[in-house]
């Protein structure tokens, strides 16, 4: 392995620049006009993996943004290993606070700053990195590699279940590393071992078929925006608790053990509310932090709007608000049992005045896995070989919607080691990738291929 | 009268003609880009009441957008009216809901649709034709006339004010004559003698300083968007009463006279429920649709905006949601006080973990004006005679803030003969103007010219 870190170590610079050159596609999923950019890249990660040594490189199509496959497997009798990752990237707005153009990528004080360098492009760069420079020290990889990279990872994957259940039989493997989530804390090894789910629904309030006057209307006829605000006030109780019935029933209880492990993390609730730029935490009474994040679900309005928005005063009473409100779920709760419990609770609270939608416009399960297995020792090992110090359990409290479909179509287990920082920005502007970190976790993904072949 | 009356009947399809090449003028005092348009309004005005006989016209700069004045003294020892109206109009977004472009006027099944039709261009163009009518016909009018039209009333008058103090010695005058507000109904003469005022807020509510991704942080941190929600619910109990402590302390109560009164007018809620295109009305408990928008106070949300509002799930927590919510107010509320107190309760109720702006747009008194005035009693007979009818008194829901700017400054009677209707999508798209009314205002303007100079 001396060759291979050595190797890393001194090809760093240019690793790094092709970083940038992958960073400067726009590759956003959610966005129609860059669908030609989306092709583009999916084009651009084809050629990476041939250039990395993949004896097999696809590109499928599916019904939305297309999916890149490579695979290298000349090493009989060793484990397979499944890589997945994506190279869509979130919107950029607002725009105006980017410091930096979102897709020209600078690097300052070690770290690089465009959309997508932390979640995920920068991530699975690590692994088409650490995946050459096997080749080019070895000629050969000490297991074998599957790549599956998709495009719509931000917008749901909502093609990718499908592809697996069309292709598991070439995405048959022993266990599926995924490097998509974040450190505990800067320079400490983590591996990931619990994931929130996600119920993303859509309220529309719709009133009065035209704009009315509020003086010659208000007070006598159902105002769209009030009564939205309502509904939403309704959704939390005063002590942080979501509000609707049968809402905790499946919520798996926060074992003392558990407790006690997030007790032992050194975790600073001033500097996360510092990160998160806020002055004050709040949240679920009775919780702390770290249990709010990682253990409890929680319920968010996203964006919200109606009426007269521009500059001044118009006194109109509009026809229509609506808002996105998601659920971060834990286990054991099922995304579209809470999707029904959600519409039917807002469908309830309704005032007869108005017409309510509620459309669900995506899903993920939460996620625990167990500690035991190979990959996941393997893992461990590893990133404490790259990192040089003891690694650190933690749970996240995003999701990564495809981890469930992983581990339950292919029957393997899930590795969730993301290299990341919760305070890089991802989803918002200036987001960036630690140099330090993405050069550790070439390393951590070279030294889990030699461990888990062992 | 009956010469000018025939001559208004043979000339009614050239005022017509004049009336839309008036509205085609896009004067929409709110957004800047069209200030070259409210400017060149200014001057439209100004040349019809040269043309219409005006022996002194002069367009005054303000420091918002010019006002201009006319004035006729040619009956010495006869009383003088001032006609105040607006040539400024209210913004046309939701465009795509027009169905002929607000800026090209049409005339369909005897009503012009237009912005400014029904507000306020197609009401004192009634008031240029009568005066043009008496000259036209008896060289001379039968009183002294003055008329002030301004071009910032949709956008709350700010200049007016101090326009009246600086020029109130030109502006003395024996009544004042507005024609801003609506018929009781279809071909009924009608005064209006209350008006509620209005106190116009915003709201922002700031919290992190970076959207941020509502996995990671979501249930720890304050979401302004939930937020903004929970303190706009409470600004109403569940009886639909305005929960703002003290809101209520100067509202005058309905006497069992006015209740009376009401009772007598030939309302229907079904009409009413049918032209505001909702399916139910509903409002403050224990009070009738007629006394909760003419006599009770309300609040609505104006407009609301914060977060991701584009298509898809961006799952994020935002940065910044703002409102604007504003209070209709019923004698003997004040403006200012109700401003005041709405601040007061918004910080109180806002959470810590969040910074909170509250700022006044802008406000109105509410009016109540007595009926036992030379002036009111003239204009009474004047509908009178034009629609041939028994006069309707009634009191109007929204504000025309300038009334109670205009009864303290220049102590005199303020008459409501307004000629719109209230299903006339003032102030929404479509908005038009029956061209019956229009017809029947110009002949109501000559009655009163006479009836008042008697």
């Amino acid at each position: 392995m001396e060759e291979i870190v050595d190797y890393v170590q001194n090809n760093i610079s240019t690793f790094q620049d092709e970083l940038k050159e992958f960073l400067k596609i726009p590759s956003i999923s959610m966005l129609p006009e860059y669908k030609d950019d989306i092709n583009r890249c999916a084009a651009y990660v084809a050629n990476i993996l041939k250039n990395a040594g993949m004896s097999r490189v696809e590109i499928f199509k599916t019904e939305g943004h297309p999916l890149v496959y490579g695979e290298w497997l000349g090493a009989p009798g060793k484990p397979i290993v499944l890589i997945y990752g994506h190279y869509d990237v979130q919107p950029v707005d607002p725009i105006e606070l980017w410091e930096t153009p979102p897709f020209e990528p600078v690097i300052k004080n070690g770290k690089i700053y465009a959309r997508g360098t932390t979640d995920d492009k920068g991530q699975i760069f690590m692994h088409f990195k650490s995946v050459e420079s096997f080749f080019k020290v070895d000629g050969s990889l000490p297991l074998n590699v599957k790549f599956i990279i998709e495009g719509e990872e931000e917008t749901g994957s909502q093609n990718l279940e499908s592809f697996i259940n069309k292709n598991s039989e070439i995405l048959k493997c022993d266990a599926v590393i995924i490097s998509d989530t974040a450190l505990f804390d800067k320079g400490v090894p983590t591996l990931t071992y619990g994931l929130r789910g996600l119920s993303y629904m859509e309220v529309e309030v719709s009133g009065p078929k035209a704009d009315l006057h509020s003086g010659t209307y208000g007070g006598a006829v159902g105002n769209p925006i009030n009564i939205l605000a309502g509904m939403i006030a309704k959704l939390h109780d005063k002590n942080g608790r979501i509000n609707i019935p049968h809402f905790y029933d499946d919520v798996l209880k926060i074992t003392s053990k558990e407790k006690e492990n997030f007790r032992r993390l050194k975790f600073s609730e001033r500097k996360f509310a510092a990160e998160a730029g806020v002055r004050l935490l709040e949240g679920e009474k009775g919780y702390t932090t770290l249990q709010r994040i990682w253990a409890r679900p929680s319920l968010d309005c996203n964006g919200i709007c109606g009426g007269f928005t521009g500059k001044g005063a118009k006194t109109v009473i509009t026809t229509k608000a609506s808002a996105k409100i998601s659920m971060r779920l834990v286990p054991n709760q099922d995304p579209n049992k809470i999707s029904n419990l959600f519409k039917k609770y807002i469908k309830r609270i309704a005032p007869k005045s108005v017409k309510v939608e509620v459309r669900n416009l995506h899903g993920a399960f939460p996620v625990l896995t167990p500690l035991d297995n190979l990959a996941t020792i393997a893992a461990a090992k590893a990133m404490e070989k790259a990192f040089n110090k003891k690694i650190v359990y933690m749970r996240e409290g995003g999701s990564v919607p495809i981890v469930t479909v992983f581990s339950k179509k292919l029957n393997v287990p899930v590795v969730l080691m993301g290299l990341g920082l919760n305070s890089e920005n991802l989803h918002s502007p200036n987001e960036h990738f630690d140099l330090n970190h993405f050069r550790l976790g070439i390393l951590s993904s070279a030294y889990f291929m030699k461990e888990f072949s062992l």
